[in-house]
């Protein structure tokens, strides 16, 4: 951490600054410019806020060199985390894929849907059973029995089940159910929520906010971790900006940069990253492009009667085109999808 | 509500839609054009989700003339709403103030700012005892000690008092010591927390998040409403934009906005929406020039200790400087900041 | 178009506002609902600035159901716009990449690029000798002797050429020596400057504007095209967000947007998209992958030498291998880089 | 400027970046932490490009300390540049209202508004004559003839003048007719003109960009008073976020910033920053109460007939209850508009 000061700040002003920084426990080295003078400040500022400097009189500026992140960060732990669950690595070579409904809605709803994605080459069921709605007259999920017929639809066809948790109350009956916890974007800052599911066995895919920058989302990851739990999975899911066409703009340059600073797996959820079917394609083919470790993708045999998502929902046989493409994008990078093998002409 | 069809819909098409739209309940005006065939839906829209139309083949748009928002909106409540609490009414004639620290530190700290807030006109007292930080490593708040001291200092000074609650855990706790709740902006979308803060007897104060529209704000609102509790506080407190010298982009045009789409009291936080102290008092005229019902300010008497928020507080000096020049802006536009009457000259 | 009148609007106002289109020349189809009428206006709206009827009394919102743009619009041109020159196809099956500096810097350096960016597999040679600046104090360009390096360069190693025009006063200059002239992202709404271009004979890459959205991006197309220049080539370069990390977020979505909504051809920027070199490889993968008709990529031989953009240009080496790359990421979707035919394993 | 090396940078990266650093020119002040090294670059860095530093090998980040701007910067300018202009100081204790219509329409029309607004208060008389407008079917101004009938209206009345310019071909002709030129918020980064406008003896108003940062607004300044002409006028006029119900937000926050970061007069612009007529006041009245030097807004007699801009013209009407308001919240921070004295009571 560096502490600019001022460039009329006095000598009284310099040692005032030094001195409490030394109290709290730094070294500080001083380096006196012909304009101003810079204080860099030696020590574990991890756990540090840099408030505590910026108030000082004669502070101009407190500037990090270090992330403000430590178990979430590449500094710390070189190697990519891979997450082993049932046999499926997360996070490794393999781009693992997760499909199913927004919503379970029925028993048979979700068992059709597994069967047809566990078809096209998904590994993972997804199926939300409590859904958060932007209008309090929307459906809100089936709760407890959506999850059930979730864990049975995901069983009966040799998937692994991820489902969304919304409230501190209902971690542990979401966890008995799904192999992997999901935390929606409107959650990423719900702290308190983040302190319980880094208390529980269960991987926890953490979505990116609609306005969170990609350090807070490792800064929410380290939430979870610092609580526990080290299975975290990143995902982007779409930003907020200006442009109007699409519900959300999709960043994938945060797959690369995720990648970069994280050992976390990066995934994409293309459906709600565009809320438009026909752009999930390209976009889900632009995220394995770029780097993904994985995608989360609505799938459903008749949108058109969906509860909730259906105009983002891909139809069955358009999930089957796209996953031979993702085999294809992800062999020309060094990766595969499904079964490790080369692509063979005609594919 | 009014469906546009797609150029070369087909007759079926259009009576399929036309059909489904019947079926559920609402009469249909239908508009046919030179180039295409447009449907008027007449009927109660509000708790209709527009997706259901907009997946039918050939259906090129779904648009809604009325809002998604019944209980928050103007259009069947013209009137103000006014809240009466303790004495005090927040929606009326009066820009009432809140202020105090971000967070309760001790029981002396805040019986001292409470002190200094009074007499500098202040209405009521904040102060948080539960903190969401973005660092899991950050001072998390004081918890019930917190609230029992927030809620003696409030009394003692003749305030009312406001404190954030941040888990469905916690409501009951919180309610039982401040007299108005506060939701964060983080916690806009929380849509468990907003459940139950609908069924307790306290007024709520809703912050608008980083990256929520205007229309969410309002929909969150009628979360809290539609719940049972009709004393929504809303709240700008700024909005995330490219700009970076600011910490967030305080949207004052948002207040006169809301003002004229929904009944409910409008407030303005100066303190979080500039981040930095020489913004504050700037904003803070600026919210009240354009028609805020109230703000909330942080003030802290030794802001350099402050465990949180530190350079975002201002001084008394400055809180009793403000004061002042607010009640010669509120008085410009037919407002009064507390007891009414005429601006003297040399006031 | 269609026009939404206020709940209470009085019969007079309503019959006031039809007389008014009809007078305009449009035909008018009244409906009227339970709560309030709308207005279908019959007629072209193109060239018609809705604003004159929102202003009028009664009047609640004007929505559009047709596109404001007429050129550039797939409604009126359903076959891709394929442009031909000097035997290159740009908008057809073929994904076209531009490459080379930022700025031509000397006549060895252009051509030291261009021969390796041939190599590759590039099919233009880009490079600027008119440079948009954010600071006064930073390298302008070398203007007329840039220009004519940059044409013997392309012309030495069989490769089309494209370079940057900023003022109206050099579009004829720079039209004699680069084969594609290029608006800037921060000219994309001088309309000055779109109005003369469009004079030209030759083809035109029109960057999106980083705060533009994709209707204006097709607006400023239309603007070129209308003066008389039916080859435009449209480019997303990254708009601006809340993103730090990055410099831009790059769109990807604005991809197959704007390949739905128009007929002309895409392209992406990575360099300036993302203004890291690391990141340029992947979201080039991305950008094709996504359907991107070409791509425009800074190259250089000595980046840390290089007088403008040098952090985000790339070596020639990363650059052969990302050709490789790119080739089966576009034979994965159906197209091909260079000479068509299929993927040999071991490629 | 400080140059962060990497955590694992080598002696003999380090000592190349310091060599690097000395042959430019600068003094280099090492400073070595437990897990990196900080270079501080002393002497003046405002003509230099950190990009020739951050490409250097072992180099992590290069911070700026002091601003790229130096003309426009308080830095080296401490007092308010106060421009003396017929008359009118802008900048000084008066808070200059300009105001009239988007457009020249016709003789009359302007003679009958500048008559309006100049019985209200206003000094400057707005009206354009090249218009830009995102769509090339629109109105797109009067040119030479509404140039001369502005300033025959602007002297009867007396008033000064100012008017856009769009083009570098067209400086003269506007400078020969109005007192001060604006350069709109789409050529904010027309690099060309702002180098032209840099060299007439006429003030420029200088429009922020919809999607410029503060710092690229005091650059653009730059431009202008490095090319000789000193005498700038900053104006905000809203920003691109993602909100929707108004057609930009408008950023009051940096009325204050620029006023602590530059020593030119800070004007505001509600028209444009909102589109809306009814949100025009409570902004113009935000933005004085904020610090505004000054501001420039769109007065219609008969808004519904006006060629462009007409929905958020305010009537004179509006403009002489807004004068009032303003009158006394200028006085409430010791400001004034008009002439100079105490607001009596019943005003």
């Amino acid at each position: 951490m560096i502490v600019v000061m001022q460039e009329n700040a006095t000598e009284t002003q310099i040692l005032a600054v030094t001195a409490k920084l030394k109290k709290l426990g730094f070294d500080v080295h001083m380096d006196r410019g012909v304009n101003r003078t810079v204080l860099g400040i030696i020590g574990d500022t991890h756990n540090f806020d840099q408030q505590n400097i910026e108030v000082e009189d004669g502070v101009s500026e407190v500037l990090r060199v270090t992330e403000p992140y430590k178990l979430a960060g590449r500094a710390f732990h070189a190697a990519n985390t891979v997450i082993t669950l049932g046999g499926l690595e997360i996070g490794g070579e393999e781009v693992v894929v997760m499909a199913g409904p927004c919503a379970v809605e029925s028993e048979n709803q979700i068992h059709r849907i597994a069967e047809l994605v566990k078809q096209a080459g998904a590994r993972v069921l997804r199926g939300g059973a409590f859904k958060p709605r932007s209008s309090p007259y929307s459906f809100q999920g089936l709760g407890k029995k959506g999850l059930e017929w979730l864990k049975q639809a995901a069983k009966a066809h040799g998937l692994l089940s991820v489902s969304e948790v919304m409230d501190t109350n209902t971690i542990d009956l979401v966890a008995r159910h799904a192999d992997i916890l999901q935390i929606g974007a409107r959650n990423m800052q719900n702290f308190a929520l983040l302190k319980e599911v880094g208390k529980v066995a269960n991987p926890v895919m953490l979505k990116r906010g609609l306005a969170a920058t990609i350090e807070e989302l490792l800064m929410a990851a380290e939430y979870i971790m610092s609580s526990g739990n080290p299975n975290v999975i990143l995902c982007e899911r779409g930003i907020r900006t200006f442009e109007t066409y699409t519900r959300n703009t999709m960043d994938i340059s945060a797959i690369p940069v995720v990648k970069k600073k994280s050992h976390l797996p990066m995934f994409a959820d293309p459906s709600h990253g565009t809320g438009k079917r026909d752009k999930v394609l390209p976009m889900a083919r632009a995220a394995v492009a770029a780097g993904a470790d994985g995608l989360i993708i609505e799938v459903h045999h008749e949108p058109e009667k969906a509860l909730s998502d259906g105009p983002q929902s891909i139809y069955p046989e358009q999930f089957s085109v796209l996953m031979e493409e993702l085999r294809t994008i992800a062999w020309a990078i060094g990766r595969h999808i499904g079964p490790k093998g080369p692509i063979r002409e005609g594919d």
